[in-house]
């Protein structure tokens, strides 16, 4: 039996130009679902991860409009509210999928903390973007009251930082590793999982952003799967992206991705967590990293488009 | 190996008085983590269930207050939301927990699915009150935009009624068995689970709220469990309640107690579930239903406190 690790982006339930009401995120699920299913039909045990952050983001500004009112939550609670509501629509699209289709298997979503170091380097320099927009005085006020770091948002306004540190492991594996083998389908690990450290023999959430893709080569060196199979809104990583130059990468060998990665040719922002996901999935002993486009998840399985980095 | 499933009340969470914060809340489920560890510590297979009344109704009120900016989520998916917080807060401090006792078992949260039937009679009269206050006006407007069914709440205000229908199936209950089966930990139906319906072989989430503990029953038959712990804020149910006459129910037998809900000794609103959950409970086949206060939840396992409904 071969076992993937499929991690959804932003597209999976969002589309440009959308406004992110619920019932268009969840026609999007259904969407998404049938490719999922397509992966589960062709024999694979699948464990899916996601993204969060137009999500997540919609959960922190309604805390903030609401704050007079309601009690605002932490960042770390609200990638877990995250979870729940991504984790629902997919586990509902997907097994209604599968009933259709005759597929015997449930689907869950676990509510998953992922372990990061609590000297990770990340906590000093902040880089990550999250919440509503401010205006500046707004913003050292708030810098000021609650802690934060806040920075001009090249997009306009001004927004919180938050760190994003490395994944190291993940508090709720046993349990995944449990029923990946017993043939379930599990959604793990949403939005980069909940970030906490361990002090003195106990966990505790930080407010921070844990990369998704990152996340899911963890899930993947965890499970112990043969495949990576990051699905986004382009078909290939390209070299020389943006540039008169640019050109995909299809069939690779680990190494030589290392050298492009390391000679800057991914966007920190974007593509380059995605590569260094497959880098590291490859280097823990997986056998294939795909960066591929969502609708042709199947044909990039077959190696017939995406970006496939082998050992 | 005795198996348990208890079912934690408002009282886990928030105290009277407090505000609902995220920190008053998460140091509450620290202290309710110590009244389940000290269950499972006394050899018992735990499964936890929870309510969500003040949560979701925060959830639903921070969707109002932003509705211009954030378009709104429906009912189901706040409950889920209400799970993965909750959740997230149960499974974090009961791990913490375990940690410092050398207890090696992990926990998780499930985001549960409960099904009702289409054809429940609650969905012709709606009477479970949710969400925010407003005035008769505002009231009257929602109900011509939205066709949400609204009423005076006794307790000031017009307020949105939601149907309560019995939860009758989990959609999640291979892996519920499973994970029981192996020895974890988890924390399932929260907030009664995620009412959906069933139709045309699709599963689809509805308006709807399901009482806790009517789920909890179901939730001890599907893992078939000896015992079923409901937690609240009072030791015992009561006879002619908030009468000159009122008296404790200690040990009793269904068939007994059966006669008194008949007999209308229960408010519909907050005993009555319970009793109605242990009495189902043990019809189906367990040994207890017990019904008693958190604080006491160890010797009412004794048997020296609560009321015991017995076969």
């Amino acid at each position: 039996m071969k076992r993937i690790v499929v991690a959804l982006g932003g597209n999976a339930l969002l589309r440009k130009g959308q406004k992110g009401t619920y019932f268009e995120q969840l026609n999007n699920a259904k969407r998404t679902a049938k490719f999922l299913a397509d992966i589960i039909e062709n024999g694979y045990e699948v464990v899916i991860t996601h993204g969060n952050g137009p999500q997540v983001g919609a959960i922190m500004l309604q805390n903030e409009i609401a704050k007079n009112v309601v009690p605002p939550i932490p960042l770390d609670v609200a990638n877990a509210e995250t979870q729940a509501l991504i984790g629902y629509m997919i586990q509902q699209s997907l097994q209604n999928e599968l009933i259709k289709r005759k597929i015997d298997k449930e689907v869950v979503t676990l509510i998953t903390q992922v372990v990061v170091d609590k000297d990770d380097t990340a906590f000093h320099n902040p880089t990550k973007f999250i919440g509503p927009y401010y205006k500046e005085e707004e913003a050292r006020a708030l810098m000021r009251e609650k802690g934060w770091v806040m920075k001009p948002d090249p997009r306009g306004g001004w927004r919180r930082v938050v760190p994003s540190p490395d994944p190291k492991d993940i508090v709720e594996k046993d349990i995944i590793c449990d029923l990946v083998d017993q043939g379930f389908i599990i959604i793990t690990a949403g939005g980069g999982g909940i970030p906490v450290i361990r002090e003195n023999d106990t966990y505790r959430g930080v407010e921070a952003v844990i990369d998704k893709d990152l996340a899911s080569a963890l899930v993947g060196k965890i499970v112990n799967a043969d495949t990576l199979l990051i699905l986004t809104d382009v078909e290939y990583a390209m070299l020389n992206f943006g540039t008169p130059d640019q050109k995909p990468i299809k069939k690779i060998k680990v190494k030589e991705l290392e050298k492009y990665y390391e000679e800057g040719h991914f966007s920190p922002g974007s593509m380059g967590p995605k590569v260094l996901a497959c880098i590291r999935f490859i280097k823990w002993g997986g056998e294939r990293g795909i960066i591929a486009h969502l609708e042709k998840s199947k044909q990039a399985l077959k190696g017939e488009t995406g970006t496939i980095v082998v050992p």
